[in-house]
């Protein structure tokens, strides 16, 4: 591949930043220290997060690739960047959950590591100010962020994305508990995954010993935040 | 019908108090004056809300079973009282929206009235302490609350029903805005609407003036309270 040129700053968000290319088809995604929790309002840095988490993605796009799921990704550019397929965004969280924590333990009153008795797709609409309120299929429809077609086609793709990265995790000793995806459209019209898969978008519990292995760290003051990303790209190779 | 005795008192809920009967297929609803707003937070009364509930509930329970829609109801036994068949409630509160409104404005930062790309139709879970919290389908089946196949029944009861109580309601000048359905399984294993339909768990605007003919006159201290019960009442005739 010829060298990629980076262009002007498209966007800048809490743990990332999103520059032009020489093609309009393309962005480079930079990940930043930054850390961030409950919408914004806890801030903080987790030195080297943004080169381990571009390294974790970039992996776990490459897996998800190779089992013939769509996603952004291009290639890792270097220690911070990315090379994406430039996407506009389904304005919507999708969020799996294969074990109760975080917001819906508290939300539904379950103590966190609860099993479920099925897997559990959920959607947040995408949208700060409104603190990315969860809504349903419905809800998604009847506000323009997506057409029933598109929630179906992201649903069947997220449960596959789900059962390529547990099954992954699962043999390197780690429990997938949830994640969040985003999804968007190519110039193309394909829709893909898009943006990341890391520490900062998982919960990742030690299958052992159920140690929190992700941002919960960062959000809840345990300590060894930085190890636990350290432990994740250790453990994925 | 030979005469119902009432029985012990079973439940006594915010509107409505239910009652055993001689038999264990059978129960009597109660409607009281009572009125609360905002998960109990606000209380009231409104002067003979349980006589018009009892009258508006009972001309609808019956306008459904002409549909084909099956419900609780058996008879309206007298001015506060309705017969019905007992039922296991699904501990769900099944909310249909035609027009944003509400909680639902609120949560998308939409303005009351807005017209909505598509019917919505919501769930949350019947669970006071909690806050009756917005679910969608895979909570409800994940916390056991109900069966993907209970809630895929109850789903096409609930779009026939605003299809019979729409049409219904703009005949007599009414838009329907938004309501809540509760549903429950008889002693025989059958799922039929329980609970209400009433101006407490309606949103009825006039279809000229949008004026409100429901419960946000009380919750939002509009006024006019008990003679909203009356025009509707009035209007079903
Ligand atoms: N391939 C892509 N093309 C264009 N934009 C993308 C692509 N992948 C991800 N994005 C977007 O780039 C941004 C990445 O920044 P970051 O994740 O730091 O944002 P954020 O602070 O989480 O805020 P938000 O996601 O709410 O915009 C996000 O807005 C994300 O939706
Ligand atoms: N046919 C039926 N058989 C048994 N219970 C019923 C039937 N129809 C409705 N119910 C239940 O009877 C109660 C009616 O009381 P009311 O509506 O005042 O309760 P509430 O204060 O709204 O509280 P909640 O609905 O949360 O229990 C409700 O719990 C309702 O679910
Ligand atoms: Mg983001
Ligand atoms: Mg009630």
């Amino acid at each position: 591949m010829s060298e990629v040129k980076q262009g002007a700053q498209l966007y800048e968000g809490k743990a990332k930043k999103v520059y032009a290319t020489d093609s309009p088809d393309q962005v480079i995604i930079h990940y930043k220290d930054d850390a961030t929790a409950f919408n914004g309002e806890k801030k903080g840095q987790i030195e080297d997060k943004g080169v381990m988490n571009n390294k974790i993605a970039s992996g776990l796009f490459e897996l998800l690739e190779k089992s013939g799921l769509p996603t952004h990704f291009i290639s890792r550019l270097n220690e911070r960047d990315m090379l994406c397929k430039k996407v506009t965004i389904v304005p919507l969280e999708v969020i799996v959950r294969n074990v109760a924590a975080g917001s819906m333990a508290k939300r539904l009153g379950l103590a966190e590591g609860t099993e479920l008795k099925t897997t559990v797709f959920e959607l947040s609409y995408k949208d700060d100010a409104l603190g990315d309120p969860l809504i349903n299929d419905y809800h998604a429809v009847a506000i323009g962020a997506a057409s029933f077609e598109e929630i179906e086609k992201i649903k069947a793709l997220t449960f596959k994305i789900n059962d390529v990265l547990s099954a992954f995790f699962l043999k390197k000793g780690i429990k997938l508990i949830d994640f969040k995806l985003e999804f968007g459209k190519t110039n193309t019209g394909e829709l893909v995954l898009a943006d990341e898969i890391s520490p900062d978008t998982c919960r990742f519990w030690d299958a052992k010993t159920n140690e929190k292995l992700d941002k919960d760290r960062f959000r809840r003051d345990l300590g060894n935040v930085k190890e636990a990303y350290i432990e994740i790209l250790n453990r994925i190779g």
